[in-house]
């Protein structure tokens, strides 16, 4: 299977690319670094990344920034931090990326506890998750050539300790069960789920 | 209690104002009509609306557009149509508005099912409604001087057969459910809540 996975380099994406290229072709991509650039804020810089990626199996998204911040001293520019990276920056990976994915392919993208387990500062990206979990249910029932779409929605994870402040109460997740839930996304059957790894 | 209704000559809007202004002196605002003009995807606009306005009690936002057509031909320019307007629009009313606002006061968006219960054509839409009800989880768990946000996610309502094609097997939902939600809201206690209307 001709995997990509965009953000290939970050905490979770080394993690999720090394499992998968002991049984399949994986090509990494990031903004900086990787096989291949793509500046996910850019649809321009998108469309030249397929262009070059070619026909694939399976897009994996573990990428996008947001604003941490209070909300008392959010503005809206703050907050377009995440909808124009974390969120439309993946949107646009599937809009884009459905022209070029091959069939029975899937999308995976990467939403965060935050959707549903709220903390403080962290509004813009339980909004941006929220629309990551309802896009990829909505997608999931108008995809064609039966591709399939997931996110995976994980808590705070190991391998970040420099979150765990902004987190009280939550136990950090294993990365051997973030990694779990990239598989069960990619390599599974199932489409339009929100894969919490809690 | 004074009370600012943000979309008051919609379909929704004018039977909320309507039950609200029995009891409560209530301010109208839309994009060219009511006692207040306001375009919700600037924010100069909002700006300048609720300096206008003078403190208040509520704000009730029932507003916003967002794409519908087949997630095959969608582009990212379409799915900015609800990211600009019903999801930042609302966003930013609070955002901005969280420094108008009466102590105890309350803001109450609008998003709806297709959060939770996706239709053909509605991906965009369904985006905008998750990201809408994981936003104000997050708000109210910050939100000063008990200042409180909820949201009023309803079905395809009975005041719009237009709609009705686009929502096979959905049963339309009674208006004076609908303004029941809004209700519940606004003169209510609770925060951080998804009032459903299905």
């Amino acid at each position: 299977m001709k995997i990509i996975i965009v953000g290939a380099t970050g905490t979770i994406g080394k993690k999720v690319t090394a499992a998968l290229k002991q049984k399949h072709e994986v090509i990494s991509a990031a903004s900086k670094s990787g096989d291949l650039q793509v500046d996910i804020t850019s649809t321009a810089s998108i469309e030249a990344f397929y262009k070059q990626a070619g026909k694939f199996d399976a897009l994996v998204s573990i990428t996008g920034a947001g604003h941490f911040g209070p909300l008392s001293t959010t503005t809206p520019e703050d907050f377009k931090i995440g909808i124009n990276s974390k969120l439309m920056g993946q949107v646009n990976l599937v809009l884009i990326g459905q022209h070029y994915i091959n069939p029975k392919g899937s999308f995976t993208l990467t939403s965060g506890i935050l959707a549903t387990d709220p903390v403080l500062h962290g509004a813009n990206l339980s909004a941006v998750n929220g629309a990551l979990n309802s896009f990829v249910a909505a997608a999931a029932i108008e995809l064609e050539n039966s591709v399939r779409i997931n996110v995976v929605s994980a808590g705070v994870v190991e391998d970040s300790p420099a979150h765990f402040d902004a987190f009280p109460g939550h136990i950090p997740v294993r990365m051997d069960r973030v990694v779990a839930g990239y598989e069960k996304s990619i390599l599974g059957a199932g489409t339009g789920k929100v894969i919490e790894v809690f």
